[in-house]
């Protein structure tokens, strides 16, 4: 639980500060004072009586109570002690540790640790640490690390579980002109993670002060439920969220744990998750700030870009860049261009990107932003490449460009590809509150992945199946795969269609069987362990002149008992899997069988419970989608009975936790006839 | 043809120089001045008695004789009567034109650009441009652009088609330190384009004072085959060449087309040639600089390196980015390993990434770099990872890096990502040469890209064929597609292995035929049109005895003339294709038939001639390669083979090159066997 001590506290006392700011502890307190924090602050550091102008106590015994915060800068093996007395004689109930030396480093670290998250608990007390660089807000700047950005409470809030990046990130950040409102270095996590944040940021959200962009750096998911359940709601109220979850790869999980010592977490259900909450997911700090900074311009409606330039090379590497992506860069035409052409020097040109010349002038920029954002109706956004060979200043152009970024309804994306020509201009334009891209092809990418990034599935309505039968099923049985029997009694009662079968003994209830499976029919004989070998099984039969020909025949194969009428199905090979991932919960896969799945790893996910939305998207993601669209005179496959399939795999999941893993492989479609062939079912209770 | 004179002028007119650096004439007079020329400058502006502190000569025809170098900035339709008095008049051979509004803008423009061209062709002079930025070399900074780099004789040589695109590449070069030896910007490439002066570059190449280092900008590819042709020479000379063609895609093409009034470059030679000539290559700024900055370092020999950090996140990030490609970060074990484990902290890693913790120090670093350098043979190189939270200065840090990056054999690349809290000392860092990546994923990207980039292909060997069969029946046939059994003839005679057919008409004919062709058969009646309507195809024939009975049955159908046996052929659909795509010459593609290609377009390319390597990289890099391998208990096809298959249909097309377009679809493999099983070519001679 975070208590409103550690967001805005009106006292600070900080165990371990020093004159010495090259330590943390003489840092952070100088960062407190640099940043004017307003409460009170208090100093404990028993070699010297005044630290940095303020009184300093020899112990902690020796402090006031009622203070709101503690910020401990001391070494690991003193801060449980510490602690104790903090919490226990002096009431504080929140907590910063900064100091390393804990779980991350040793198994004594680890009891440390847990001795210090036992007595915060008792008292109902919040821990942000350790091993960590502090937290940063509007309130106060209880961080060691510089630089420090400046506050901007519609700035970026940033939770990050590694010290060190964070300081890169908000490094890289503060060059780029992109705000941040609050910064929370979570460290080891021991006690208050990156998801009790995101929690902490959903409940106190208000949508008229709190900043509406969150960015994330984890290396473990710890707590899935609770970060996609924040996640979704705060990006329902508005908000966007970017996030690096790193360790993604086997090897790169690996150095992850050995750098954290914390579990692996599986990737499959990260990207699901990611995909399910709207997260935007990245890969390198580059590519979060490039998000971050998307994220702070007026949200592109649509897909269409009117790119503006000066400079005709970035224009086109834009273009190319888009290309593989929905976003369109649609030609501009008709009175309305050929009007803002006159506008322009000979040689521009308006047929989008829209080049007006390296000889360009304030002015033009002012008219081309005017048309796009007033005549053009088929542009939902632009972005604007302005650089300068060095001639003279462009205080003029950026100027331009900055007042029309307020009043435009279409979002603007300023390209300001020269940081040293005209430097000044830059810094003008960031001091403005924008934020450059400075190059163009970074900026599409991050563009596209905030595309492609699907909204959140809020309200999931999934396919009514028959609950009743799946529990008592389900509770009867025990762990381990599930019997045939079983298996296709489940698989009806998700209504999930399933190849008919029956065991027929006479002509009679040969009869009565083909008025369910029709022809062409595959016959196996009952009995026999190993058909085959007996020719026990008969493929393709066409009529019931041969159906009881082979009957009667089968019927006289040693053990034989009966035999087994199966339609003979043919159509593409479709499969549909399950399994759960610990606290994920279960992620359901789908996708082509055969080579696309063995060659290709053609394989879709979704965490469930899957919206019909998401169960469309994994289809229309397959690389062999055009299979499902039916090739080669095939005639594929119906999107919405897959769909449909998957969505009911997935309510079966829900109503069934304790299936640990299933797949129904192949699952064979034909237009809108798509049956379940096999199928396997694994219990595991626990 | 590029004169010395434009190289290294030792007198330079500059025709509408200015006293206003404001304007191109003005700065660019500056900059030769800044950049401390030695020769001697004329000056010419009717306007002035004296620019920048020289005297100003009222019009060209009062200049002496015997200039070398002439610098146009002045009306585009001056252009030509100025030109023709400076060559044909004065002497002057090589010759600059910054102005604009020639064939990038109007037909009017063009014209005038074609009397600048043929006046300078018919003294045999060198023309850049006109529309460009300038030439800057050791020798001058004939340019108008700023900023200038530092002149740094083994820094990159660039050509760029466009000026502005220069100026940001330059611009981002800088900050992260890149030095530049020369910059051309060809503008229009009126008479020298990018190739050329490539190829000048290889024919001075001197390997103890040329650079090695060759970054290109394009927008089209005018002269393909000198292209390669030198870059290939130059690589081999140990260069190291990145560039970047823009318009890669239609949307981007066309933009680059109404930008440059160029024509469209097919986008598959240019992939094909790049990856022939061993060009990496780059799709944005920020990419080229970074594959420049890896070139500046030592070459990676080996693919496997070591992490050295200060902070854990970006580590992992690096092994995420490079956990798809073949670049390995090895666990480093042993004795060794824990001899350097006992110089670092507690806490500290070295099973790689080696992470020697946020109070890491530089003693330790400079350890750790021994340590891979001398102790660790699975090492091939280091990527130091060193930023910092602000608590102190870090020059030592630097300075450690700095001297091991002088005298380690092992490449040692830098991640600096800190750009405010230690400004100075990566400033420092960079004055002493050397280059700063400043984003780990991004430097994993363009290290996969130089790495994954083929070496060039230089003394082909392909597979002897009978050349004078096929001259004949190319020169015997007339445009278009060639007739059945011209195209057998074709692939006979380049020793391509098609499906056997044996037309046989009695019993002594088929023991003939049955030495050829084995088991299973097709059986086809000769004669009757419908053969499939009148039982006159027979699949699957296993023996002597079904053969001779389907015989005499095929021979009594009416019109029957014969039976033709086939093999009954199955096995891996493949395909090869040849096209000719302008200058580029033919580009020869591969891959799995059917799906692979319908649905997933698996298509490798590589530009005839194909060597034995490119052939089998072809196949290596198909999506769909575990087919080839055999997966689901096929057989799989042998690489080999089908490589060799592949270069045989190279050297059809390098003896016929009139051949157009021709394809093998299907080739049908099973292990070694691997037979055409149809194919079309297509004949136009010029």
């Amino acid at each position: 639980m975070i208590r409103p001590e550690l967001i805005n506290p009106k006292s600070i006392v900080i165990v371990g500060a020093s004159n010495n700011v090259q330590k943390p502890g003489g840092k952070i307190l100088k960062n407190i004072l640099d940043h004017k924090y307003k409460g009170q602050i208090y100093i404990v550091n028993p070699n010297s009586s005044e630290v940095q102008g303020f009184k300093s106590y020899q112990k902690v015994d020796d402090l006031p109570d009622q203070i709101d915060l503690a910020i401990l800068a001391i070494p690991a093996h003193l801060c449980p002690d510490t602690v104790e007395i903090l919490a226990l004689q002096k009431g504080i109930k929140a907590f910063i540790i900064i100091s390393a030396g804990f779980s991350e480093e040793s198994n004594e670290g680890a009891k440390l640790e847990k001795r210090i998250v036992d007595t915060i608990n008792s008292v109902g007390g919040s821990l942000i640490g350790p091993n960590c660089t502090g937290v940063f807000n509007t309130n106060y700047a209880g961080i060691f690390t510089t630089p420090l950005p400046e506050i901007n409470p519609q700035g970026c809030d940033f939770i990050t579980a590694s010290g060190a990046t964070g300081v890169f990130i908000v490094d890289l950040s503060m060059t780029r002109g992109l705000p941040f409102s609050s910064i929370y270095s979570v460290g080891n996590s021991a006690q208050l993670g990156v998801e009790d944040i995101l929690e902490y940021m959903d409940e106190t959200f208000d949508p008229d002060k709190s900043s509406k962009v969150k960015l994330l750096y984890m290396e473990n998911v710890k707590k899935p439920q609770k970060l996609l359940k924040h996640a979704q709601s705060l990006i329902s109220k508005g908000c966007r969220i970017a996030a690096i979850k790193a360790g993604y790869s086997e090897a790169g999980s690996r150095a992850a744990a050995s750098h954290t010592g914390a579990m692996i977490t599986p990737d499959i259900g990260v990207d699901a998750l990611f995909k399910k909450a709207g997260i935007v997911r990245c890969y390198g700090r580059d590519e979060l700030v490039t998000v971050a900074s998307i994220f702070m311009h007026k949200e592109l409606i649509g897909n269409q870009l009117a790119i503006i330039t000066h400079a005709g090379g970035p224009a086109v590497m834009l273009t190319d860049a888009l290309s593989h992506s929905e976003i369109e860069i649609p030609p501009i035409k008709g009175e309305k261009a050929q009007e803002l052409l006159s506008y322009l020097f000979p040689g521009s040109s308006v047929n989008n990107p829209i080049d007006f010349l390296a000889t360009g002038t304030a002015e033009q920029l002012g008219i081309i932003i005017d048309y796009c954002e007033k005549e053009f109706d088929n542009i939902d956004g632009m972005v604007v490449i302005f650089g300068s060979p060095g001639l003279f200043p462009i205080f003029d152009v950026y100027n331009v460009l900055h007042e029309k970024m307020l009043t435009c309804k279409k979002p603007i994306y300023p390209i300001l590809p020269c940081s040293i020509n005209v430097a000044d201009e830059v810094n003008d334009f960031i001091s403005k509150g924008h934020v450059r891209f400075p190059d163009e092809v970074l900026f599409a990418k991050g563009l596209i992945s905030v595309y492609n990034t699907p909204k959140p599935q809020l309200h999931i309505k999934l396919p009514e199946i028959d609950k009743n039968t799946i529990r008592h099923i389900i509770d009867m049985s025990d762990n381990g795969f599930l019997a045939p029997h079983l298996v296709s009694q489940l698989l009806d009662a998700a209504g999930i269609p399933r190849a008919k079968e029956k065991v027929v003994t006479n002509e009679n209830e040969i009869d009565i069987a083909l008025k369910e499976i029709q022809y062409p029919l595959v016959m196996k004989v009952v009995g026999p362990i190993h058909k085959t070998d007996v020719g026990g099984v008969v493929l393709n039969v066409k009529n019931k002149e041969q159906l009881l020909k082979e009957f009667h025949r089968l019927m006289h194969i040693k053990d034989a008992t009966g035999v087994l009428l199966q339609p003979m199905l043919t159509g593409t090979e479709l499969f549909i899997g399950g399994k759960k991932e610990g606290e994920f919960g279960h992620i359901v896969t789908a996708g082509l069988g055969g080579i696309f799945v063995e060659v290709l790893k053609d394989i879709q996910i979704a965490l469930s419970p899957v919206s019909l939305e998401e169960a469309l998207n994994m289809i229309k993601n397959l690389k062999g989608y055009k299979i499902i669209k039916g090739v080669r005179g095939s005639e594929g496959v119906d999107e919405q009975i897959f769909a449909n399939i998957i969505q009911r795999v997935s309510a079966l999941l829900i109503t069934a936790p304790e299936i640990s893993e299933m797949d129904i492989n192949p699952l064979l479609g034909t237009g809108s006839n798509i049956v379940a062939v096999d199928a396997r079912i694994n219990i595991q209770k626990n």
